[in-house]
């Protein structure tokens, strides 16, 4: 027989300031959640929606400030209704939703929930055979796809968003301070990788990174030496890597690192959910006259679209004057990747997504508002010879842009 | 102006043996996928689909020996066809398919193709917006879940893919062999999940595990220490764990691990795509009685439960008679999980995803056949205590069983 399990209580533990036990874990802010709900709301009126479920925990994280096992609904006319499978406690204590309630199946949530005529569903994201089965239950009402929706309020980010990208920062920027001190001839990409996240974890990176996507994983260990960097694969990435095998085709490889050869860290933090995006390089002994040129270049374009944006160009625009910089610099070739494997993006946004609103990229069709956090990263890649680079994080604030990684920009030789 | 490009050739990227250079990067055999396709086409016949999509790149893969951005169909009566939207250099070098060609949208893959009347799509993950494009293009062809049956072929490995999955055995025993040698008292649970998964990655770890799943993520870095351990989270697991915030709710957290309390360490490998399963326990000073005991009966039930599973009893009797002598030795009220946080399966097959086919577990009716292999893994949870338990990754041979994860099962204490 087991001995008698202690029973100390647990009660406490939404305490003040809504942050948990062992850790400063910070729980989303009652008033940030509600301000994002009524958002949401102006957009379904818009769109003439009784209702919307949110199935993706990115997105009802977002609105409901738990990743529990949830479906969370949300009536136009009502407040949200947060169903939880798993672990409901948790989502409790974590998500500032009045109604949260247990669920097992379909059929307990539409008990709950009266008839409707026309509701959203996140079907950009949600299997075939999910939404057919609720489908079923929603009868004859139409089903709109509500992603876009959530995915225009997310496109500006609040003071408090602001603040958790801020301490992602500082972690991303710690990480890069650490890699000269790291990094040795001989050593391979994914071992400089791992003991880089390991660092990162120490200082509250949470290890994974996320896009919507059915297929594309985000690698944290992006780090490209030599020609590894001119190897591109599946990811829509002016380079990708050589990754470790067929079935991770992408990122730091086996490769060993070598003397005078570019070494390019593409490092992606989140914290609280919430991403970073950085790239700096790297050379040991001494960096090849091409790619110290590539990356003035690279910077040049960085900081001239920067200040582009902040005239209120549109994002075409803006990725067309980039390429036409390029072009002027002698890079056309190179830049963004070279022949058909170029990439039609420069910059994405990022948040609780690696890759959200707004991007700027050949076919996005509107200027980049205050609020707006993003990465850019103008890229050039040589064929069989590497790739070199820089990206930053970036907010627009009123009249000016901050770089929310602002490290030293200069290539380090160790 | 950039300096000339170097332009040494690639051209013998393909050598013999099927390697990639820089390191051992095992290309699937043309022999392997041509048993894989045949099973599935037998399926396919059995279904009356006169051809199936593959969208997933774990499917795919499985099928075609590739991760690149792809679409596979599988005509009944003709030889597959990949098409490839990224990086189609290196699909060619990494697929044996004969047929390989480059896409940009659906409609260069219609043109392809003929008028189809039964066709299978992977329903159970492709999103629903991306199903409904499909269908415009299939016209009146009647579409099928094509999932089911890919996953049925999956339960039985083959000699190729044991291979594999030994090797990543390997690596998973050397990484807890390392645990000893690293774990100290005052360090944080993610501090010593992120050396070990720095570890394992030098060894060949791919670093990310899959789950077939839109919110389920896995998490390597599973190291729960004392009262951690008795944490449930969104994930159908016995204990969850507190992860670092609640956007990652699950897994190591930033608790400080301490002398004399238990400390689970389930640890996740992936090589080549190949996922291992493990778990041992582990403390510092000494391990309290209670998960002493606990630990013991867990091993007892593991091994009693594998001698059934060679007696050929179903799925269902077998997770049926586990929890019988959990209940027997006084511990059911803990055996894998406490209250209504208890899990329904014992055992879940592994392979290029962490769970697939077979499991162990309540409502499964099937026997579990020779050629499975499953990650068999006995918890006890003791509320606000912590938790203990033993995980193996079992093959099931001629009328024996084979532990691949066979590092020693002491508790080891330091």
């Amino acid at each position: 027989m087991p001995k008698k399990v202690l029973t100390h209580s647990w009660k406490n533990e939404r305490r003040s300031g809504r942050t948990s036990r062992f850790q400063a874990m910070k729980y989303v802010p009652r008033e940030e959640i509600k301000t994002r709900i009524s958002k949401v709301k102006t957009l379904m009126e818009k769109a003439s929606l009784n209702g919307a479920f949110f199935h993706y925990k990115i997105d009802y994280y977002y609105l409901a400030g738990t990743m529990q096992d949830s479906i969370l609904y949300i009536p136009l006319e009502a407040e949200p209704i947060l169903f939880v499978k798993r672990e409901i406690s948790r989502a409790r204590r974590e998500s500032p939703t009045e109604q949260i309630v247990p669920f097992r199946s379909m059929k307990d949530i539409f008990a709950h929930l009266g008839p409707m005529k026309r509701v959203g569903l996140q079907l950009d994201v949600m299997p075939y055979n999910d939404v057919i089965k609720f489908k079923e239950f929603l009868g004859n009402a139409e089903t709109v796809d509500v992603s876009p929706l959530t995915k225009k309020v997310r496109k500006v980010k609040s003071p408090y968003e602001i603040g958790l990208m801020e301490k992602a920062a500082e972690i991303s920027k710690k990480v890069y301070e650490k890699v000269p001190e790291l990094l040795k001839e001989g050593m391979a990409e994914i071992e400089l990788g791992g003991i880089l996240e390991a660092y990162a974890k120490t200082l509250g990176h949470e290890g994974l990174l996320r896009v919507r996507s059915l297929n594309y994983e985000a690698y944290t260990w992006h780090i490209l030496s030599g020609r590894t960097g001119s190897i591109v694969s599946q990811s829509d990435s002016p380079m990708g890597g050589l990754g470790l095998s067929p079935a991770f085709p992408v990122g730091a490889s086996m490769k060993k690192i070598r003397r005078n050869e570019p070494i390019l860290v593409d490092f992606g933090i989140s914290y609280h959910g919430y991403h970073m995006d950085q790239t700096r390089m790297y050379a040991i002994g001494s960096m090849p006259d091409l790619f110290v040129g590539a990356y003035e270049a690279c910077r040049e374009i960085h900081y001239r679209v920067l200040d582009k944006v902040l005239e209120g160009a549109i994002s075409k625009e803006l990725f067309e004057f980039s390429k036409q910089l390029a072009d002027k610099m002698g890079y056309g070739e190179y830049y963004l990747g070279y022949g058909h494997h170029k990439v039609r993006f420069l910059a994405h946004g990022i948040g609780i997504e690696l890759a959200e609103f707004p991007y700027i990229a050949a076919t996005h069709d509107y200027p980049i508002d205050e609020g707006a956090v993003f990465a850019i990263e103008p890229k050039m890649v040589f064929p069989k010879q590497g790739a070199c680079g820089i990206e930053n994080t970036v907010i627009i604030e009123k009249e000016k842009y901050r770089i929310l990684t602002d490290t030293d920009e200069r290539i380090v030789i160790v």
